[in-house]
């Protein structure tokens, strides 16, 4: 029984025929300038309602830390949550690839930004040269900690940045996990409610290495293919990646993945609950599971072999310990019953 | 009258006389390898009991980038106040010189760190690779606020830190105001706490462009030649850094400047207590004075010529303005008499 | 028939075979702490007869750009032919990852430096602190004319470094097709010849996303987990990157692989230099050829759809043209002797 | 004797004056945001005949990095000879402020470029992404080895790089000694001739800390206050950085300046020529002379007090030496007629 994370799980088997099928093409362009890259291109400005420019791109820091790079310059600043995944999960990349660029940080629950809070630390920002220019605002949806942003709380943030000229960026590590819980379209999370680039995850969700940068102001993606190339973010046999993202996107995959990981969150999240032992620490919206629960109880379902991870939380008592639980596309529904069982005998 | 900042003043004039006398030799060995450079390591190391290691470099910033870069590589941390000189007003230089480092970033009173919450902060980078790894801990020594560290809060500082081999570094912008204010040796202030590396700056109490890097620890220097060329820091007529550097250390010119504006500092705030409508929003411990006055107070003093900067604070009434006042080494002590009246006047 | 590089074609099937099985594992630990990536660890070290560490990464680019960044800091300098991939194919990756570190470059025929050349240059660097501090060197084997080093070769020039401290790194995109073209062992062509660090490319060889940095002296393997992460080079599903690697190393697969391709081009420069409008530019020791020819021919073969490259070349004269011809381990045989009939047809 | 810079001499007493007097103001407005940086701009404006920026920074390095970084992306190349301070003197400043952008050099007598040695190496860059993205040309004048481009020669280079939308940088460490060499106007020798932005040097020629970056694509300024600022090229007490240029400026004091050194470099070429065991080895066109003689020559003028450097030269026979002679502003002619004496009597 695994909870770590939902990168424990492999690669759904329609997205591995995906990649056995594209390698029977005896040849193929290199450098993600095949036919299917432009086919992704395509696909995915069906899915937004509108040409975007889609980069495919190695991994979830990369996507992150790139699209950054791009609406961000070394002098500047990229205002996010303190928890986000692009401060503390990605040792530096973001930094690295802005080329010194900072990110300023502000609290806030759920992980998620409020406009208030945001316009207040912007507030400090008019000193001059002296501190970093503000330039971009990232959030995640769904955040670091499960939770959702609306369109209408992403607009109300988009707002408070836009007469600076700052862009947008959405870290989309669980774009779909959050897109499904909402319920509402690709182009209302992103491009309507003011994103301007979206790192698009799939990896999590069933791919292998699936991951995109989409811009929506287009005008971001100048240089792009330069941009991706300096980072180490090119991969030569491009066929595998966009072969993976095409079968991703293809019958609605990527959206059946992602409403199964999101059920098994509440099926979890709803068995926890009813334990006297354990509770919630946020509201489940994606597919993250947060608790609190006794230590005594973290070791004795440990000791059973059920993997998750502690997690940092404010104000725990002694003897108490917050956790993460992850469900995935691939996450046996049997793991979630046999592990609330357990809970239950242990309460 | 001018409040906003020492480094409004000009420089002490026996400095400008070591600056006219060092022009008096024909040549001089450039790039900092002069006569006058090796006369200021024995100096340094003479004043801090100790063989240190001092490289002239060009203003604050650099010193402090320089400094952080030499103990922290690309992939690490720095551990900082939030709002620390090197975190809010050098605009990503340090994220530059040290390749994309990271700061990470406390909160605290009088600007200033408390053990417990920078252990806290650290136990949150135990899962490997994903977050910055720790290298350094910056204090600011006096505060950005106006208030010092004792040596053994430095103690206690260091001792979170060093059992993970990471170093320390003191922004020692206001060094000297800090140490007159403590009465303590720069010794007590630095190595003998727990400082590895130190920012020793004069610019703000007499210099021109007067700041050195200090390593205690001096195999943290190795190289260090080459870092500072490959930032810009070097000078290539180094013998008027030197010459500057000496006249600021002879006769004890540095202490007797900082015990002036220290003073001058307490006359102010003992002044300003006094109104009815004005508070302090800190102790001063050394040359800066902090505190609430009346939007209408601070309108009509600026009217009548007074400049100092409004600050941000947390918890202000909606008609109150939170002010910083900085006294220097040439603030004309009657600027500050004649302000003084002006507040009763208008109380 | 597709000549344009070896990275144009798939998958060797028994390397996609094991991603499938590794597929079959419902979960693995991620981000490249898997037991596959130990495996790894422990088989590169059986085969190159001595305890190295092994990192796996997602590209070539990124293998060199992270393997001079462990043995380059910021201010130095890295030695390498001018034409040498890092230098010219991988867009600043190089001094990214290096954090500004210089690409110091030499002139040689067949893509490889002579020692005379590298200690003349380095001859250069002696004026302190305003030239680039020499670091490293690094050599590509294959070389981008498709030449080898043999191991005596990697010797002198490992020894005009190693009294400076100097530490060398391979490039090996082709370590496989130079090492069946030396017909030696891999400890002959790397450690035992004075190699610290080697770029273990497997990509262009049979794999899909099949690299890694392997250290020979492990001391500057510290801190490379941090590395890796920093630079987005570390993938959360490792499992398929490790499976790839030990199916590439079981039962010779990399060497037959290589030994098919080199072989290809045997036949194909033999059949090149029997026209009378073609001559070989370089010996042909792995799996290019380079070959000058009329453009007349040229575009005649392009015309019937051979594809292939032209290459920088100096001295051409006015009607020819440079020629890049790379073959690989699926590459079809037939391919080759359609082409020289084609050639043969048209001289 | 000392001809081994000409920034071994100190600062001209009338700008040493004009940093005294501007001591003289109890207080100045900071960081470079004072009346006299203001003026720095129109008088500069007014010499070069067009509405300039212009930006006071610290040193050539500075200069020459920032410069560059406002003109190349991170991805990006700056071409330049292989001699250039930028390349070979500034220890990767250049692409630590540029975020790891590419110095592409290229070989040329006089430390020259000539427009079809650029052109050629262009067209090497046209491979897409895998390359650096070609953004600026980067020339000196006068040049490393004493010699100068004229306005024509500027031109060409320039037509070589604008049709793909390229910037022209010129490195003016020794600005006035071209200048004065060609005798032509500040606007003939740079925008009128395509350059874009300029490193205006004045330290070599009287100054103290006497640099700035001017640039005549005003459009390449915005947001350069950030990069000066977070470069760590940004001086608190800039009054005395505009109180240098304005002296510097005033009544011709930089063109009598480098007239004197210029003329004093003609003496020292003519009495050397005049030696049967010396050579020059390029023509002198500014402050700089470049000759070759025997060693025991070398060891005996050393030997007897006279200070100058060796430096690289291709083609010397084993018992000769190539020697850099620099004259200043503040070289006494008395030197000059002395060691010229000294030579005679040894030939």
């Amino acid at each position: 029984m695994n909870f770590t994370s939902d990168n424990v799980y492999g690669v759904d088997p329609r997205i591995m025929q995906a990649m056995v099928a594209a390698n029977a093409r005896l040849t193929d362009v290199s450098y993600c300038h095949d036919d299917g890259a432009k086919a992704v291109d395509a696909r995915l400005s069906e899915i937004f309602g509108r040409d975007v420019r889609a980069f495919l791109v190695v991994n979830g820091t990369g996507a992150n830390s790139l699209a950054l790079s791009a609406i961000c310059p070394t002098y500047g600043g990229v205002f996010c949550h303190e928890t986000s995944h692009i401060n503390t999960d990605e040792c530096n990349c973001p930094e690295l690839f802005m080329g010194g660029g900072k990110l300023v940080t502000m609290a806030g629950e759920g992980a998620k930004l409020a406009p208030a809070v945001l316009a207040d630390k912007l507030s400090q920002f008019g000193h001059g040269e002296h501190g970093a220019k503000p330039y971009g605002l990232s959030i995640t949806n769904a955040t670091e900690l499960g939770m959702v942003y609306t369109p209408t709380e992403i607009r109300a943030l988009a707002e408070v940045v836009r007469p600076r000229g700052m862009k947008v960026h959405m870290d989309g590590a669980r774009f779909a996990n959050a897109l499904v819980s909402l319920g509402c379209s690709p182009a209302e999370m992103t491009w309507e409610a003011g994103v301007d680039v979206l790192s698009f995850g799939g990896t999590k969700n069933g791919g292998m290495i699936l991951e995109a940068v989409v811009f929506f102001d287009t005008a971001l993606a100048d240089d792009f293919l330069y941009r991706r190339k300096r980072t180490g973010q090119l991969v030569s046999k491009g066929r595998f990646l966009s072969a993976q993202m095409l079968a991703y996107l293809q019958d609605d995959v990527w959206l059946a993945n992602a409403r199964r990981a999101n059920s098994l969150a509440q099926v979890l999240a709803k068995g926890l609950q009813a334990s006297n032992r354990v509770r919630l620490s946020n509201p489940v919206h994606a597919n993250e599971v947060f608790a609190i629960m006794p230590k005594s109880l973290f070791d004795a379902v440990q000791a059973r072999g059920v993997r998750f991870y502690d997690w940092p939380w404010d104000g725990l008592a002694a003897d108490e310990i917050h956790c993460r639980f992850v469900t995935s596309f691939a996450t046996p529904e049997e793991h979630v019953i046999q592990f609330l069982q357990m809970v239950r005998e242990l309460s």
